[in-house]
């Protein structure tokens, strides 16, 4: 990597110098040790962007989500919108992405002019990916983009880092045959701020049913004090014809601007900060555990011995009661 | 809860007391600060038990992984071993449990003398459950369980989760119609000893195929050191009939002495138990964080309120560089 001083990187990112924020994004990526300080510097530089409207998108495995994203972006950057999707894939801890390949992700999208599309990084822990990203959307947002788009390519525990790197998440799911509901986590479906029922164009009644089981579900759920009377919303859409589309991007704007417009939004983020802290105090512990001679050496070989118990020796390595 | 001290609770635990192991397991899965030192001086003070085999089970829904543990289970009672049940579930961090409940699981077995059937604790945080069902897994085998099956109810990280509290980690399919691999991720294929695709009594050509398919997508996975020749397996099952049981548990048994006799599951164990200290550790090192009044206080409202970035409050609550 050119080694452009993070203070001039920073600079240009804020001028939305789409190379500088590619290089940018790299260089948080970045696995290798010496990077981390000059990573932490750009990101410390770097000027509070506008306030772009930072949305999760999930699915679940054949729903169509990709297609939806791109089908979605065509339409905001045909209206002169700037936005940038970044994708999550936490799948594979040991050989990084998913089975089918990020290859032919999103081409139409990726040849407009004002959209940014950036896949996966390799691999990684979960952790280590959600630091990324978070970094990742912030330097999006400070190249101006008016929105971001993050996608989680995975299954399980993604969805909720995602949710709480975002103002506002949305489900998205295939219309279903029987009554089930695809596996669809509790909790997911609580992170969910929107279910957008795609393909409603091959079976519309299957989709309209989909639809009105899932509003059922979440009607049993608590109310939540940011979100405005009718949501969560479920609407059904088709990314192949555009259909619902207009409808489900104004619930999802009119969403976050309500919340921004009532301080959610700002009581959120800094929520999100927060547990974002927390996430990179575990992570820096766990690392100066690994360097430390005396953690790494008697502790280690006590725990993996038998000898002493998990949490007894974490509470010796931490240094008394 | 009865207070029992933890040395008489231990000692009625290693004499395969029921009872005392109900309440045993009932101890360290309580949420109660002041039941942790009780919980932890009953972990200190059992004594290591005969090894027990610790299988993993974890399947997509609708694969009728429930019904094939029961059949398994009942199989194995039936020949006299001594088979407890544990259930992890941290699909929902608010309310806790699944959405479909847990009545009227295994019924079957849970009248069989020599089984102990364990549901999933309600809720809480995906390593809280992990401590949790990890130190019960313990609690069993020193009660001379010959065979702990510990069953994720979740889909996504759990697999993982379970996969790294286990001596041999099982997954539970149903067949399959088209050509995808159903949305199992990479990680959960890699970590897979055994695929069992279930209800091969249904459709037994579709459950031919999906094994075929998996026995082929396995293939292209690096060898491990700690397999036999052979493994892992792709087997198809019914737990409705009754076939394919008895060889899907000798594949279960002979991979397990193998690597018992070989010395990686000595191996597997020790590396086991360093990620469980790991965890720990990062647990702790959280709770003092929320304890600590300065870093409870100031930082925390830097971060909050976007004055620090959450990577530089990390280091700067750890103490500097």
């Amino acid at each position: 990597m050119e080694m452009t001083d993070p203070q001039t990187l920073a600079a240009a990112v804020a001028r939305g110098d789409r190379r500088a924020l590619a290089r940018a994004i790299t260089l948080v990526e970045s696995a290798r040790e010496d990077h981390r300080p000059r990573a932490e510097a750009l990101m410390a530089t770097l000027p509070e962007g506008p306030c772009a409207l930072r949305l999760g998108m999930s699915g679940t495995p054949g729903a169509g989500k990709s297609t939806l994203i791109e089908a979605l972006g065509m339409r905001l950057a045909g209206r002169g919108s700037r936005v940038a999707v970044l994708a999550v894939d936490p799948s594979s801890q040991r050989s990084g992405g998913s089975i089918l390949g990020d290859k032919t992700r999103m081409e139409r999208l990726s040849r407009e002019g004002g959209a940014f599309i950036r896949p996966s990084p390799a691999g990684g822990q979960l952790g280590g990916v959600a630091r990324r990203t978070r970094e990742a959307v912030r330097l999006c947002e400070a190249a101006g983009f008016d929105v971001v788009i993050v996608e989680t390519v995975g299954v399980g525990q993604s969805e909720t880092l995602v949710a709480e790197m975002t103002d506002v998440f949305a489900l998205v799911l295939a219309p279903h045959g029987g009554d089930d509901l695809q596996g669809v986590k509790r909790g997911v479906m609580e992170a969910a701020d929107l279910i957008l029922v795609n393909k409603a164009d091959r079976d519309p009644a299957a989709a309209a049913h989909t639809q009105g089981d899932y509003a059922s579900a979440l009607r049993l759920m608590r109310r939540r004090a940011m979100d405005p009377e009718g949501y969560p919303r479920v609407m059904t859409v088709s990314a192949l014809t555009g259909a619902g589309l207009a409808e489900a991007w104004d619930a999802v704007e009119r969403l976050w601007s309500w919340r921004r417009d009532e301080g959610h939004l700002q009581r959120l983020r800094a929520e999100q900060r927060l547990r974002w802290f927390e996430a990179e105090f575990m992570a820096l512990a766990l690392a100066r555990l690994h360097r430390d001679g005396r953690l790494a050496g008697d502790l280690r070989e006590a725990v993996a011995a038998g000898r002493l118990s998990p949490p007894e020796a974490a509470r010796r390595a931490l240094g008394g009661a």
